[in-house]
């Protein structure tokens, strides 16, 4: 038993703490900005003004999702963690409930550059921890599942550095585009595929 | 292991955000509006002049319990899960998370017809993502349990289109009365019925 | 499989919603009240004149936690569960995180009846409905583990009546004097060791 | 059965209780309170200005998962929990769901010996209920998993008394300066390094 935890509950505490940045991000979306309006095409005007605090919902969201698929995939291969694990996965948890106050900044100061630099810090840290922590992790064989070879740690390095690379990427737009650098994680999907080109 | 992962992980996050949602629909049913009044009467006037908040409360409650029962009863047809089947489920979540906004949206503008569809549409999105993700799943026969049936697929679909079909219905009701196009959801009961003589 | 789910979920959903509810408690202890005062005897005194809502909050939380165990218990002798005993599950949970409102009622306006009334009402409905879930579950053996017998079944049911039995008397207390009533809550434990000479 | 329960539904509640806590401390860093500053300078300074507040958004969530660690580690030792040890645990989750208010209140007031003292004594609180918790399980040899020496016992007993130990040392510092008696808790790794040699 020594140093190691089984990593049960260290998955529901992360688990947790997603789904709950994940749903606050929902009180960004906030009726009260519209209670002036009492008709429908009030009601349908501000609604459609509302399209950034919406957009930056979904990217919220989306971006979360990844940064969580990313943990997943990653520890289903963990069988036990350390006490450093533990702490390492800890700090990736405060970049992570700190991201609905990240967006709710895009959401309203989406066109500054400061509240855009904040929000692509935030994701880059986060991005950033959780590779320190699968680059920690996987040369620990004893914490490891036994089916994983160096092809596969390498291969998840680099999926770990999708959401940094982005992230990096995106800053270099803020500079140039505050707004426009919220569309850079739209090429996740593209960087990956540019990255790995099978997938497991 | 390749592509397939333990589903374990994606159920409680998914368990974990309709928890979140569903209690979140509180923080709509808000004491703040009550704050003039301290005598029985005026309290006792209040609360009773809340019920469309009440009933809302009530109505996000219960249809966001039935997509959670329409996940749990899909969900344990399934043995592993892959990549795709779990951006679906997020691509759900996302929608179950917006039901709180949406409810709020109904619970003060409820006799507008823009609310009403918000809310419908809202309703549908989800219910529609959650029946691709059985279609999806639902012919990859390695990554169900053993113990289905062409016939048991089937009359899944149907049910998870339960939901999808009383929003439409809705919607055509919204057009007529938005106030009144709310009460259709307690039509989900018989509709059932006329669905699925049986139960599975 | 037929009719009946594994519990796991049912578990998981309800331990999230009373987690939260648990939790959005402290969301009443407001400390946007305490503004004007920047000194040490200022606030000091603000935090005294919070008393009732630090004392309402410590009675949510107690109750709740209460309620949780009545949950745990009884779910604990459940093998399977069916549709029936997820719906009255679901109902049970509807009142549950309406109780963060009614502690919030309570804290505001704990001096009058319509308060407390809400309050014990609401606990007393939360109460009879996961009485009424044992009442189902307790004579279908098929859904049951096997080490129950008719004595643990009476046994239970009186353990479960524990909590309405106390909120009607909480709800007489109150139309004499609804500040009081909230005390009758502390009576729980001498009424279930009249209730239940031994413990299980 | 008797008395004694599963532990998994009791560390499903902590957990859940943790998450949303570390979690609600976010709403702390309210973006509500730059509203007037619509460029880049403005929104830099209002940021800047905002360092107390990430300050103890950074100390609660660091502190929370101190606690949290305490338990998981606690918590592992332990095969079954009897009816005492539950509502020892609620006990001290009462006081973990109190720290994102505590924190809001250090973040508001941190330079007041009072508000200070309220942190430091919920911390206190919390830190003795869970040190507490363990010597009452830790001679309970039918609830234990077996791999566990007298040696191990009270080692644990000292990393439990290292948060309480830290706690009192603040509420000292704070006599004479409340600002940095927060930093004190960065002893926390000192300390325990004083406390126990060796790590296990």
């Amino acid at each position: 038993m020594k140093n190691l935890f089984e990593k049960n509950r260290l998955e529901a505490l992360t688990d947790g703490i997603y789904a709950i940045a994940m749903t606050l991000l929902v009180l960004n979306v906030d009726i009260e900005k519209i209670t002036e309006k009492v008709n429908n095409v009030g009601l349908y005007k501000t609604l459609v003004s509302m399209w950034p605090i919406f957009f930056s919902y979904f990217l919220g969201f989306f971006l979360l999702a990844t940064l969580w698929l990313v943990h997943y995939r990653q520890c289903r291969r963990v069988k036990y963690v350390d006490e450093k694990y533990v702490w390492i996965n800890i700090l990736g948890l405060l970049f992570i409930s700190l991201i609905p106050f990240s967006t709710s900044l895009i959401s309203d100061y989406g066109n500054l550059l400061v509240a855009a630099i904040f929000f692509h810090i935030n994701l880059l840290l986060a991005g950033l921890v959780f590779f320190w922590q699968w680059t920690y992790i996987s040369n620990k064989n004893e914490l490891l599942v036994e089916s994983i070879n160096a092809n596969i740690i390498s291969r998840m390095k680099w999926r770990n550095l999708l959401l940094p690379i982005t992230s990096v990427i995106a800053i270099a737009v803020a500079l140039v585009s505050p707004g426009w650098s919220m569309a850079v994680y739209m090429l996740i999907a593209p960087i990956k595929r540019f990255l790995l080109k099978s997938d497991d």
